[in-house]
């Protein structure tokens, strides 16, 4: 049996997130219909993780396992060719037949984007969360650094999902601003659902000065989600980096 | 009479073109009826220059007038209010009643741009022309300062178009690339129709080896379409620079 590892970019606007779903496009359902027109089945795809609803991806990877000979560049290029255009192929490659896309990935990053400005900027607009105001850069920054390291993150994850543990670690948690976009990136080797949006709903607060860094050392603390800020819209979210081995 | 200028800026990719059209949407079309539901009545649109289907504007200026009292900030939020996604408003502001966008436009600056890829980037693809292969950067900013200067561009007009006068003054003209992606930028007095796109095919013919440098000494020199090279595709072009004063 083939093993087979393949990275993606997308555009998330018009899909219903990663996962598959019914009476909705999805990256995964897209990816389903184009495999199954060159192997001549679905596979059972493996994604790295699960996006939301409009959620962009710089980087995604999917493995799945097949016995069609096909080989990998020829499915790189025919899997590019089949799927719409809001979806690129990168790379496709052979991987060992034990390697899983989601439970070998060691490190996600994720980058989160808020433009200072009251107008809509056509080319950035779908990838931002647009403030129609100054932000506090430095304070954004100081407080993102507080993420950093193994916290019990409850407050920072969507009321009422269940996942078991709530224990991450963020390995780094940067804020950096060029030209009135700010860009919020953090490295983990593992996010609770929503979390990142949260982190960023939070970070957005302290940069408008309505709360200050001390609310994150409060939040990761007490573990309640009322005590973090809002979750952020989905289209200023990225998935950046992908880090195996 | 209150005379007013607006810049916006516009992804070109579900236009036919600026100029206003029967039963397709135009970005004139669009300002059209945005203005008309603020102002009351459809004012006479004057457009900086015609773009064609597909062609994208990072700076994009007309102006019309009016006699109502709207502040030019209320008329900028509102129209942005109104303007579909792929359309944003930079700014408006009073000029003269004798200032006209097209004929006080000084100088023009558009961007081709081009992908030196055989896969599809879903965030670039919409804005550029992809080549499946190298190009040679040096041999086409070589070939495109040749453009710099006063000459009669008829061979780098579409065939068949009857613009009075052929002889145009180009101001400058570079090349540059950066991790795959190579610019053309060329600023000139005013263009021929299709101009931009005919010197950005003939720049590719360069960098693909298939022509040299010559081609476009004799194209400038024979006046003959088929002396140049192909019409680039309209979604690697975008207006990137309007100049008044």
């Amino acid at each position: 049996m083939r093993n087979l590892l393949v990275t993606i970019r997308f555009i998330g606007t018009n899909y219903a997130g990663s996962q598959i779903q019914k009476n909705a496009p999805t990256i995964t359902g897209e990816l389903g219909l184009a495999l199954r027109e060159i192997l001549g089945a679905r596979p059972d795809i493996k994604g790295v993780s699960r996006t939301d609803a409009g959620v962009h991806a710089e980087q995604y990877c999917f493995s799945f396992k097949t016995e069609n000979p096909i080989p990998a560049d020829g499915l790189l290029m025919a899997l590019n060719a089949l799927l719409p255009d809001d979806i690129g192929v990168i790379s496709c490659k052979e991987v060992p037949e034990t390697f899983h896309a989601r439970y070998d990935c060691k490190a996600k990053q994720y980058t989160y984007r808020f433009l200072m400005s009251r107008l809509r900027d056509p080319f950035l607009e779908p990838f931002v969360c647009r403030y129609a105001g100054s932000l506090n850069v430095a304070a954004m920054a100081d407080a993102a650094a507080l993420f950093v390291g193994t916290h019990d993150f409850s407050a920072f994850r969507a009321a009422g999902s269940d996942t078991k543990g709530s224990v991450r670690t963020v390995l780094s948690a940067d804020v950096k601003e060029r030209e009135g976009l700010i860009e919020y990136t953090v490295k983990g080797t593992g996010f609770l659902y929503n979390m990142v949006r949260i982190m960023a709903g939070t970070l957005l607060e302290i940069g408008a000065g309505r709360r200050d860094a001390a609310t994150i050392t409060k939040a990761l603390k007490s573990g309640k989600r009322e005590d973090a800020g809002p979750t952020a819209p989905p289209k200023g979210l990225s998935l950046t980096g992908i880090f195996y081995e």
